[in-house]
């Protein structure tokens, strides 16, 4: 039987299909979903979940004239399967393929490229705000008056729906922007997708009292014994003054929503979102409703298919598996398969940088009763799961919640406790300002973890974690530190932990705080080196010795430098390799000495160029007044990077060893001909 | 008559007076108060109204064992004053004086220097789960158990109370915490200190909830009436099967606070804040519940001194005044009041950046319907507020919440709207993730005017923006700009408006983000040097030839500059001043220029050194393979600066002319040396 979804190249080939063929067209959507990410790994259960909501929103809406915006957009994929990206659906999250999340460049479908979370109701509101105040833009004046009106709908005003899932709700943005549009009051349809799961556990006191309105039959039967109730009540005095209104606010009472309407929303539900008719049917009448309307759906993660029914955080991003049986698909003994993360890379290594983490931490904590261990909705992908089982009382995940996450963990250093804060780069960002206010300013001794720092691969632009040094060097008080290896990153943690303090005073100790930055998976290549030498602050480690040019190198291309060094002697230069460690406080010692015996710096870093490692190490020489030291600086561009395997991105920005030897061996050729020309240098002192 | 106040050196004193003498010691408080604010100006109605809660606290909790987290800190004055610090309150916000927030190295009452709004329920938090939790800390494991208990009290566990005003409890971080706190459950007190207003008008949904919860009298008749009726009940089948739980949830309808209830949290309230009996009361009642309660109090901003409470916006902030008529004291005509903002300092110019962005804002509006303007709670001080007179519907203050505003402002742009977001640089910080994810990787054409960069004088290290150059320069597409003088701000503003893009196309535009810093004040020297000469993307402005060393100046520096030139003409070194306006892209032709003309290359900023602007400039020599080529970065240093007047910090930070004139004339003096010694150095293409 042939498929109906090879029918569908746009959204007007669904509009045609009757609505009775939906439910098959559904189960078609899911067959091929769990197809393609049981081939490649990636985002799966969320994207089940929300198949029906899909097919429903662009069975009633007009995109894109009308605007879907979805936060982030792994849960989205029915969307791209209805919206011209079907054939290269195979392509999902591979290098040059099709995104992972949404992506303004793939799709005239897709309103913003995405990927954190809690954006899409502050953007929605600025696109229906625009919209709705169309007006004030007069004729000829840059923009034509069609921007606020989708012109096949007869001047009608275009709608805008933003689709949000719980967890992302409790993320401040989306708080904030809650407050404001309950406030500002635009046409705007909120759609709450509630599958009652973030990542791992819904965390906060608004999942909680989601789950009251679901679970609680109370709501439901009072609505009509209080309405009843109203209309049997004795005329007394004080009631009739009251009148009407008594009979409004119960009624309020009674609506499940109450918390949204309080803040200036209509609430709508909940509805069953895998009914494709009421979906349907509700999406019809709240589509022309005023004012902003939250509609609360309610979806299973990873429905249609049972495992990820069964186990909905393994398959919330999954590596390949066998669709049969949903085990992983072998890779040899050298997957191992962790909280649902995958492993999609064949240069996984046997140890991750993740894993080295959570052993140490928990190793630590058993150790030191004052180690909290904190993430912020990322338990399996920062390691922090197994702290948490292990030590329970000493665990918070704080949910979607970065902002909050660093405050929490300062309030917990100011009182004698050693929180170790494990958080993705890119959402570290997210806390921007608490890591200056409430961690560098207090100089408390919060420890973070920043594991997915560099390229992190197929989540693409909005995952790679290539800021961080730039963003965290300019803070006063703050160490930055970086592994080569993920033993290192053990004796990293170590030592910031053992660092010394004032353990019985008030101020919980005068530590300091710290930033270890990490990559995704492991080392890139060559053999471990095995057990670190000792740990000194700001001090960075000789691996190799070499007297024409010096390798600054910062973490995981610390092996690179190594592998480059080797190649260059083959060409007759002596390269000397150095493990940084530090980012601040630089070795400033050493890299005098280095400079006195090369004359010839080179710096390697996973990091966005500008501001990094190596202008820290430039900055370094103009403060030792040696500025005019030879210094080439690699890292990565000012651009952002696409997606794609670990591997590929970091040959396409030419960080791997067969791209960095020739850039070093040429930059020190013209060098060379350079300083022959000027003479010898010499350092001033 | 002696006053009360004389003998109050610590909450004990405080203790020990009956509480019959508290009204009579307030407003002696508020006296002092007045008296310190009219003569030195700075933060004031938010202090007056929250005297009888500074008092109230004190007087129940025993601090410091007691903790107090005050959110920001300007709004507890009579704090600083019950807390030892009475001796010092006429160096409010002087150089070298008490902070005009809390500050943990000022006193041991201060559990955290604080600034930025929002904080203090996580950082509470912190605080209340490190005592929950003491038992799991076994003695001898480096942190005493009375860490966990206040010893005085015999081992009674010491209470943890937040105290939050309105406006800042919309703000995301301090939602996230409210989610979270409500799901943890600690044993915490949130003062919600409600005085309906925030620094300007209060935004969002929250707010009108909760000013429904005073002004509807609906609320308390209702608890009343609602009570009886359910005593007057039929009991019949289906009520007697809900039975106890109406009741219950009657009684949770008619409690005011029923969305913090829903949250997780006891609702007490509201309670009027002036009171001292029934505050005290209140206090002695709540601190003893367990998990967390939300105590709402009623204050009045300004309460106390009538030219206050008639006009609290005008003395949330104010210069200095006279006392008996609360008019603003003459400093002569240079003296311009404008919505609060105080302008303290002698050297305080004719025209600022801020009055000249507000200006040219409104002069582009009126041409171009597309321009919106936005602030988060700064209408006043950032000049939007007569934008938002002249076109309201064009207008958003979105409150403290400037993650919400960048992505709204996303959204505007999306749909070919212009944003303009007027943000101080250190509450941008705010908004880190969102101009990467939301501006930056969309490029968007929204534009930040980021005022308050650099130091901003007496709101010290909290307020000061120097972070931004180096956290703003790593994100692609953004252009980043600085104007020398306020006239060059109106040009960068029009210049950045009029940036070719593609106004028809579905994009809004591609002419992408621009970001403009800009100083507190107006020149710090010098004479206005007119209309700046034309703009041009990437490229610098020449204001004076030299052929000894160039300076680099940027921003709020380029005048200081110009006086340095002149000065170190004088000893017979001509210096070339470039108005750099660039940051990103920088002009690097001008750049590789001038280092072949002079071979001396200083950059100035005032912004922290480390990957600021001279470490731009530092990178592009390298990228043009002119690393050797010295220079000499003059920026600010790698620690939190005091506060105190714009001009003394600027001169303890070395960037006054007086210092900046021998540090780079011992700079050239040096390299000389060494230039002679290796010969002249000449660049290589």
């Amino acid at each position: 039987m042939s498929r109906l979804l090879e029918t569908i190249d746009s959204p007007a080939d669904l509009k045609a299909l009757p609505l009775r063929d939906l439910p098959k067209l559904a189960a078609e959507i899911r067959e091929e979903l769990v197809g393609v990410v049981a081939k490649l790994g990636g985002h799966l259960a969320s994207s089940l979940g929300a198949v029906e909501l899909c097919l429903a929103l662009h069975y009633v809406f007009d995109a894109p004239d009308d605007q879907l915006v979805w936060d982030m957009g792994y849960q989205a994929y029915a969307h791209k399967l209805l919206t011209g990206r079907r054939a290269r659906i195979g392509t999902l999250k591979q290098f040059r393929g099709l995104s992972g999340f949404c992506n303004k460049d793939e799709s005239p479908y897709d309103l913003f490229t995405t990927g954190h979370g809690g954006t899409c109701l502050s953007t929605a509101m600025g696109l229906a705000v625009a919209r709705d105040r169309a007006g004030t833009i007069r004729a000829g004046e840059g923009v034509a008056r069609r921007a606020g009106a989708a012109p096949d709908q007869g001047g009608e005003p275009r709608r805008v729906a933003a689709i949000i899932g719980d967890a992302s709700l409790g993320e401040g943005m989306a708080l904030e922007a809650l407050n404001h549009i309950g406030h500002v009051k635009p046409n705007l349809l909120v759609i709450l997708n509630d599958n009652k799961m973030s990542i791992s556990q819904p965390v906060g006191g608004l999942s909680k009292y989601l789950n009251r309105i679901i679970t609680d039959p109370l709501y439901n039967r009072l609505h009509e014994d209080l309405q009843q109730l109203v209309a049997k009540l004795p005329k007394g005095q004080r009631l009739v003054r009251l009148g009407q209104k008594v009979e409004e606010s119960l009624k309020g009472f009674v609506t499940p929503g109450l918390l949204f309407e309080e803040l200036g929303f209509r609430y709508v539900g909940p509805v069953d979102g895998h009914n494709i008719p009421e979906l349907v049917t509700t999406l019809q009448n709240v589509k022309r409703l005023k004012g902003p309307t939250l509609l609360h759906v309610l979806t299973l993660k990873g429905k249609g298919y049972a495992p990820a029914e069964q186990d909905p955080e393994r398959f919330h991003k999954t590596e390949p598996f066998d669709v049969k049986t949903g085990q992983p698909k072998g890779q040899g003994s050298r997957v191992k398969v962790q909280g649902g993360r995958p492993r999609t890379s064949n240069l996984e290594p046997r140890t991750t940088f993740t894993d080295a983490f959570s052993d140490a931490l928990i190793e630590l904590a058993q150790q030191d009763a004052r180690v909290i261990g904190m993430t912020a909705a990322m338990p399996e992908g920062t390691g922090m799961a197994a702290f948490g089982r292990r030590f329970p009382d000493r665990y918070f995940d704080v949910g979607m919640a970065e902002q909050h996450g660093i405050g929490l963990a300062a309030g917990l250093a100011r009182a004698g406790r050693r929180p170790v804060v494990a958080i993705y780069s890119t959402f570290l960002q997210r806390a921007y300002d608490q890591i200056m206010h409430e961690m560098c300013l207090q100089n408390l001794p919060v420890i973070l973890a920043i594991d997915r720092a560099g390229l992190v691969g197929e989540d693409g632009p909005t995952h790679h974690g290539v800021f961080d040094l730039a963003y965290l060097r300019v803070f006063p008080n703050l160490t930055v530190m970086s592994p080569k290896d993920p033993e290192e990153l053990r004796a990293m943690l170590r030592w910031a932990m053992a660092r010394p303090g004032e353990p019985e005073g008030r101020a919980g100790g005068t530590a300091g705080p710290v930033a270890i930055r990490y990559a995704r998976g492991g080392i890139l290549c060559g053999e471990p080196l095995g057990r670190p030498s000792k740990l000194s602050l700001g001090k960075s480690e000789v691996l190799r010795q070499g007297g024409d040019l010096a390798i600054l190198a910062l973490g995981s291309l610390v092996y690179p430098a190594l592998e480059v060094a080797g190649r260059l002697k083959r060409d007759g230069l002596e390269a000397a390799v150095v493990n940084a460690r530090f980012v601040k406080p630089l070795d400033a010692a050493l890299i005098r000495q280095l400079a006195a015996q090369t004359g010839a710096l080179v710096t390697l870093e996973e990091a966005q160029i500008a501001g990094g490692f190596g202008s820290a190490v430039s900055e370094a020489l103009e403060a030792m007044g040696l500025a005019t030291v030879p210094l080439c600086r690699i890292g990565l561009p000012d651009a952002f990077v696409e997606h794609g395997r670990r591997d590929q991105l970091l040959t396409l920005c030419q960080l791997d060893p067969n791209s960095l030897t020739p850039r070093i061996s040429a930059w020190y050729s013209a060098l060379k001909i350079s300083t022959e020309r000027v003479g010898v240098l010499s350092s001033p002192e």
